[in-house]
């Protein structure tokens, strides 16, 4: 947690795939103050016709590098959601050649109670998780 | 800004595609009032075995052109997302060839501070957008 | 409702994946309480390079038959949801061979005027659904 989903083109490689997982790993522990191995990354890849993204008028020049972050998560501070989005593209910038402009971020919250990390348990809500 | 994933069955051509999703985004901008080229889709086409969409007991007859949107916006009026509804499955059926009865549609909403669209920047909290 | 979806691991058989989602359709039926028919799964098969599942420090070691279950729902008590955790992990291990530490579960909530089964309408929102 946060559940991290990750929508891409085809085209990448393994090595460039989880070279993006690792940065936007790292970036979220560090700027989310997440625990050790708080780890759940998807990719899905789509072709041309399945990826559709404009700009919302802000002038983004889209290309095949886009990438979209879509994190589950319980409950962040505003303050660190900004911090998290400035870092994530910085780091995919300078690590990952993925221009800023082709970094889309959105966060959905949900509770403790919303978590079952394996086991059938809800660790958040049984004292195994703080 | 809706995130607008739409989940079908694989063998519709890219000119199906792009005409669902051309509806779906003329029809979200109208009827949820939204900015210009506000404009964020993704398809994930899937095997027969990979989706099973029943009726919840209303008698609607499921075909292989089945439509899955799923929304993730901030807060919208339940009267828009009345009329979103509605409309969709209207201009689908009339411009798409997909039954209305085939169209199952749900939305999550999140907040103003929960979207990056680019450049690592929450624009709804920075002012660059309102 | 809830809308089920489920990221595996490519691998398995149809029969395999038809089993993970009669099991998972059942236990949501009786553990949430669903209404007859209330079934709406989507699975998304992966690359392994494409999920990433750790174990936020829990110690489970996962393999590639690893379960990521993620459900919108309008608002489920907690009790039912610890209980359609514990039950669902115990019939994946007892009928279809799944660990019960190979199964992540999440759950974000939207609320009854989000969702349109079919035909444009809120069926919840027009008593045909209560």
């Amino acid at each position: 947690m946060p559940l991290m989903r990750i929508d891409m083109y085809r085209g990448r490689s393994k090595a460039e795939i989880k070279n993006i997982l690792d940065i936007s790993y790292q970036v979220a522990t560090e700027e989310l103050h997440l625990l050790p191995r708080d780890r759940y990354q998807i990719v899905t890849q789509h072709d041309p016709e399945e990826m559709i993204m404009l700009d919302v008028g802000l002038g983004f020049d889209r290309t095949d590098k886009m990438l979209v972050f879509s994190l589950t998560s319980s409950p962040r501070k505003d303050a660190d959601k900004a911090r998290f989005y400035a870092r994530l593209v910085k780091e995919l910038a300078a690590h990952a050649n993925v221009a800023p402009s082709d970094v889309l971020i959105n966060i959905t919250s949900n509770t403790k109670a919303d978590w079952s990390f394996g086991n059938g348990e809800a660790q958040f809500m049984n004292g195994k998780l703080a």
